[in-house]
Order: C-alpha cells, then structure tokens, then sequence
C-alpha cells in the first residue's frame, strides 16, 4: 500500500495526479512540488540534474513504490543519470509513443527553453517512428500565464498564436503538450489549431503506462484508497490556491526545506 | 579600489549597473546574479532572506567594500536581517524617497507579487510623507516578458494596460518601477501612462544615494576604472545574452556553484 511518488518543479505535475486518479484511484500518491527552485525550465541541464536527484532522494526517504517524474524538463534532461532503487517514469517516452501512434504524419512539440532545446521528444518521436515529421518551439511564457490564472484570456490567445504560427505553417496533425502546465490551455489550444489536430497530453500517456507496468509488477493498489499528500518546499500558501483549482479541492500540504 | 558588490535574483540587476555606470563611472562592480534560484518574487520571505544572506557572504568572500541589494524582492523582505561588516543599500529606501519628493500626492508602486505583499515601498513612502496616498499592484508577468525580450510589443501592451488599470483609475501621477527588470519597459508604460505620470527608477536612485555615501565614507574610485565582472549561479549563456542588450557589450562572465 505504498505510494506512488511525484515529483515536479511546481505545481504543473498536478495535471498528472490528476491523470493519476482518473487512470488508477486506488491508488495513494506522495507528490513533491520543489516550489523554491522552480522553474526549471531555464536552468542548465547539471543544475536540473541535481535538484532532480535530491528531489527523488526525498521521495524515497518517505517510501514510495515508484516515482513519477512529472517534470518534462527533468525528464529530458536528468533522467538517464538518475539513481533509484524503485521504478522511475518519465513523461518524456509515453508522451512521445502516444504521438507517435496517433500522427497522420507531422507532430508538433511545444515546452519549456530547455525541453525544447534538449530535443527529447524530437529524438523519441524519430526513434519511435522513423520518417515523422517533427517540428518544436519553446514556449516560455505558457507557465507564467498558467499560475497567473490566466487560462482562458486574450493575452494567452495571442501570446499562443504567436507561439504556434510556425507549427501550423508546417502543417502539424497532432500537438504534443510537452510541459504539465499546458493541459490547462488545451480548451484554448484546441480552438486556436481547430478540430484537424490531436491534442497529446503526456501526463494521461504516463498515467495509461503506470497502470500496466504496475500490474505486470504485482503493485497495483487495491481495497480502499489512500489519503494523497502533497510536499512543498516554499511558498506553500500559492501552491495551495493553484492545487486546488486543478484538482478540484482542498490538498494536504506539508513544507520540507531542500537545501 | 575595491568593487561595490550588487546582487539580484538575475539578469534585471543590470539595470542597477547601468545606472551605477552613469553616476559612478569610476567605480568597478562585483555583479553575482542568482539565476540557479531565480525568480525570487514568488517565494516566501523565509527563503528569500536564506537566499541573500548566501549571495551577501560570497560576495563578501571576494572582497567588495560594500553591497547593493538590487533585487526589489530582497531588499523588502531580506534587508533589515541581514548581516554584513560593509555597507548594504537596498532599492527601497532610495525609490521611495525619490518618488515622495516627487509626486503630487498620488504615488503608485508596480512590483513583483513578494515585493506588493510586503508592502515595503508603501511602509517607506508614508514614513517618509504622511498624508501621501499609495495605491500597489503586483504585476507577475512582467518579468517574464522582458525575460522573453518582448519590450515594445502588442501583448506587453494588453499586459500593462490590465496591470496599470487599477492605478490609472486612483489618479497616480507618479509610478515607481518597483523590480529591476521593469526599467526596460519604461519606454511602453511612459506611452500608457501619458506624459502626466513620471516614472522612478530605483536603481537610478540607489546610484545617486552611492555616489554621496561613498563620498561622505572616503570609499570613492579614482583614476582608471576598474573591469566589471559578472558572476552566475547558473546557464551563463541565457544571462550573456540578456546581459549584452541591457549594458549594450559582451560581459565577463564566471559561473559559480551556490549550495
């Protein structure tokens, strides 16, 4: 009956707690938000490395069965270097199989700077499925705009349509939401591309993964399902407000200082 | 010919040397931004005052003869427990004196989320003038914008009319630029605000508060200036970039490690 283990920078990895509960609702998560360091998304590939692993040490420290990174940035750039003695996920692999198998043919890719520049998804797209088109652009003010509320608003209409021009320009069929932030602007992405292109949201893909990896591993949870608990390091009154809007209610939270 | 040591969360510091380069021409700078740990406006005061104390002992480490706290956030929340044997200046204090010698009546102050909550210029600017009214609005994206390098666009524009409604409505006639980055906008929010709202720039006047107590403490350069230097915590290359549009030329730049 351990739980499973989520780690983001911020508060983004909610959308994959949610794509959690919705797949598997027995089951009880431990999610760790690393408010203090966030973002992650400009820092350096070492830097993010770093803070990754401590961020996985503290998880383990509190008995997780597995982890989820539901980061897309440290799930590009700090995954292959991660220790753990318990399964780890990253966003990165489902997000991209699930692109991969739905795409007529040209897939776009937005995230963060360093998502972007890593080519994760890029790399995983071909690898998967070699002669896809790819095409990506980095999306850096999508975060702001999402823990400004701004969800729904003419200004993220326009900042998104300048973001996305290129894409479309190449004739994308299917969008991949390359960081746990921008689920929260799919009813707005998808009236700015129209009905023609597929929504990827990697934290649904990672949620669908779990459920089989799990299962095939004997640790799916059964019986009744445990309390989720929610760590912060900073700024615990801020996470709260935006928790609650994505999940849809109060959340237990406990501040732990990282050093 | 010691450096004067100026700190910020990251590249909107600058903006601080530049003024310092214009009033103190003489004087060398010890500049460290802390971008591993940046932005600093969205965190608690707790974290923040951590944060400075660290960057204030490193800076110490290098031998500067005194310390400006160019980051607005850091210098409301951190300042009064900070412990230095050379001068500290925060941005505060010279902002707001600045803008109570030069308002009408009716002061408005645009900051970072942490810098409004605390109220610090509004504490300062009604010491400092009884009877003044103050009206505060935090305006979260601006950082970013500028971060993205969007100073005179449409979407900054829709950005700041929203920001800046409140304050029109209360009849300000005198705003200051609560946070480092936003001098770079000044030029679009002189367009917005009309010619009857004049803007304070805090940093130009920590420079002018510098120049009379390194005067007055015997600490002033002379002969040949000394170089800059530029230390990070993290992605040196993001910084340079940034660096090279706010000073206008290449910077030195060292990249340190912080815990």
């Amino acid at each position: 009956m351990r739980p499973i283990g989520v780690f983001d920078s911020g508060v983004g990895g909610l959308t994959v707690v949610r794509a959690l509960r919705r797949r598997l609702p027995a089951e009880a998560v431990l999610y760790l938000g690393d408010t203090a360091r966030l973002p992650y998304g400009t820092k350096s590939p070492e830097t993010v490395a770093r803070y990754t692993q401590r961020n996985v040490d503290l998880l383990l420290e509190r008995g997780v069965k597995g982890v989820v990174v539901a980061c897309n940035t440290a799930s590009a750039v700090a995954l292959p270097r991660l220790a753990s003695p318990v399964p780890v996920w990253g966003v990165i692999e489902p997000g991209a199989r699930r692109a991969a198998a739905a795409s007529a043919g040209r897939v776009g890719v937005v995230g963060t700077e360093s998502t972007i520049r890593s080519d994760a998804y890029g790399e995983a797209l071909r690898r998967l499925r070699p002669g896809l088109e790819v095409a990506s652009e980095a999306c850096p003010l999508f975060v702001p705009l999402v823990e400004e509320g701004w969800l729904d608003d003419p200004v993220t209409e326009r900042v998104a349509e300048r973001y996305l021009a290129p894409l479309v320009a190449r004739g994308i069929d299917t969008l991949v939401l390359g960081c746990t932030h921008y689920p929260l602007l799919a009813p707005l992405l998808t009236r700015l591309l129209g009905p023609g292109v597929g929504l990827v949201d990697s934290g649904e893909a990672v949620a669908e993964q779990l459920a089989g990896d799990l299962a095939r591993a004997g640790l799916l949870a059964s019986g009744r399902r445990g309390e989720d608990h929610f760590l912060v390091t900073d700024a615990a009154e801020r996470f709260g407000q935006l928790a609650g809007r994505i999940l849809g209610g109060a959340v237990s939270l406990e501040l732990v200082e990282v050093i």
